[in-house]
C-alpha cells in the first residue's frame, strides 16, 4: 500500500496523524499540487477527483476521501478502536466529525485559498471577501466547540478521536508553527488545544 | 424516534429517501428555519451545529448530520445492505458520497443561498459571484461524474448508493420540478438521473 499525498500537509496529514495514532505505517509518494500534477492523467486514473490524498492497494485499486481511507484502515486495524466502540458512540464520532468539517475545515480553507498570494495557482478565480466572511464563521463555530468542549475533554466526547484530529489540523493551517488565533473568549478550546497540540502524533507530523 | 426536519426538503429528504429504500418507518418533525426555529434553545440543545436534520431517539439522546445518523440507522437495520458489504466496497461508496458533498452540493447549496432571495433569512451575507462561480464548479463536477456513469450504472458503482441519493437531490435542489440543468454533453448523466429520479423514494418524497 500507499499513500499519494504529503504526509505533513492538509488532509493527508490528518491521515498521517491517524496512522500515527494506530501504530500503522504506509509511505506517502508526494504530488506536486502547485506544478498541477493532480490534473494529470495519470492521477486523474487514480482518483477523478483530482483530490488527494488517495490510498493505493498493491494491486492498484485506488481510494479517495481522507475519512473513506480511515474507515478502511479502521476495518483491517480495528484495535484499538478509534471511530467508536458501538452504533450511537460510531454515529456520534461521526457527527462531530462532520460539524467540525462542515463549520470550520471548509471555511478555513476558503479563508486561507481565497485570500493567499500562494494558493492563486489552485483557485481559478480568488474571491478574498468570501475568504474573510468564511474566517468569521469559522470563528463562530469554534465558539460553539469552546461550549462542547467545557463539558467533554474532546470535540466528541471522552476519547481523543477523528473529530480532534480534523479540528487540530484545520487550526494549524498546515503551520503548526503560526495556528489560526482562537477567539480570545474560548478557554476551553484553548485547554484543549494546548493538549492535543501536544500528542506525539502531531508533533511527528509537523511541517519542518 | 423522530427526526427534526421536512421530509421533502434539503438533506433532510436524503434521509427520508434512504428510510424509503430501507422501509422503515420515522416520522418527522417540522423545524421552522425561515422564523430562526433552528437557533433557539431548545432545537440547540438537541443540535448544538443548529442544523437539520435531527435523529431523537425515544430516550432523548440526539444525533445530527445526516450522514451520521443514516449510518446510525444502517447499523439498526443492516439488510438490505446499502452502504457496502465489504470494507472495500463501504471505502468506494464512502468516497463517491464525499465526492459528491464536496464537489457537488457545496457548490449547488453556495449557489442557492447565495443568489436566491428567499435564502436572505439564513444568509448573514450573501455573494452572489460566489454563487456563480460555485454553480460553474458544480458543472466541472457533473462533467467529471459524467465519466464515472459511462462506466458504471450507478454513482458509486453498480448498485444505487448513498452517493446517488446525495447527487439526485442536488440536481433537484428541494425542486424536482425544476431541476438544474444538466450540461448538455453528460448523456451518462443525463441518463442515471432519467433512472433514478422515477425510483419511487424519490416521487414519494417530492415537494408538493
Amino acid at each position: 500500500m500507499k499513500i499519494h499525498g504529503y504526509r505533513k500537509l492538509g488532509s493527508s496529514r490528518r491521515l498521517a496523524i491517524y496512522l500515527e495514532e494506530k501504530g500503522i505505517e504506509i509511505p506517502f509518494v508526494p504530488v506536486n499540487l502547485m506544478e498541477g500534477e493532480h490534473r494529470t492523467p495519470d492521477f486523474l486514473a487514480r482518483n477523478p477527483a483530482g483530490l488527494i490524498p488517495v490510498l493505493e492497494l498493491d494491486d492498484g485499486t485506488c481510494i479517495g476521501e481522507t475519512v473513506a481511507i480511515a474507515r478502511y484502515l479502521e476495518e483491517l486495524h480495528p484495535d484499538p478502536p478509534f471511530m467508536g466502540r458501538d452504533p450511537l458512540e460510531r454515529a456520534r464520532l461521526e457527527m462531530w466529525q462532520r460539524v467540525v468539517e462542515f463549520g470550520v475545515y471548509t471555511q478555513l480553507r476558503a479563508y486561507v485559498r481565497q485570500t493567499s498570494a500562494f494558493a492563486k495557482p489552485l483557485e481559478p478565480v480568488q474571491m478574498p471577501e468570501w475568504g474573510e466572511l468564511n474566517k468569521r464563521y469559522a470563528m463562530d463555530s469554534l465558539r460553539m466547540l469552546d461550549a462542547q468542549l467545557a463539558n467533554n475533554p474532546f470535540v466528541a466526547g471522552p476519547d481523543f478521536s477523528w473529530a480532534d484530529i480534523t479540528l487540530a489540523t484545520c487550526i494549524q493551517g498546515g503551520r503548526p508553527s503560526n495556528p489560526f488565533e482562537l477567539p480570545g473568549t474560548c478557554e476551553h478550546l484553548a485547554r484543549w488545544y494546548d493538549q492535543v497540540s501536544r500528542r506525539p502524533s502531531l508533533v511527528a507530523t509537523q511541517p519542518d
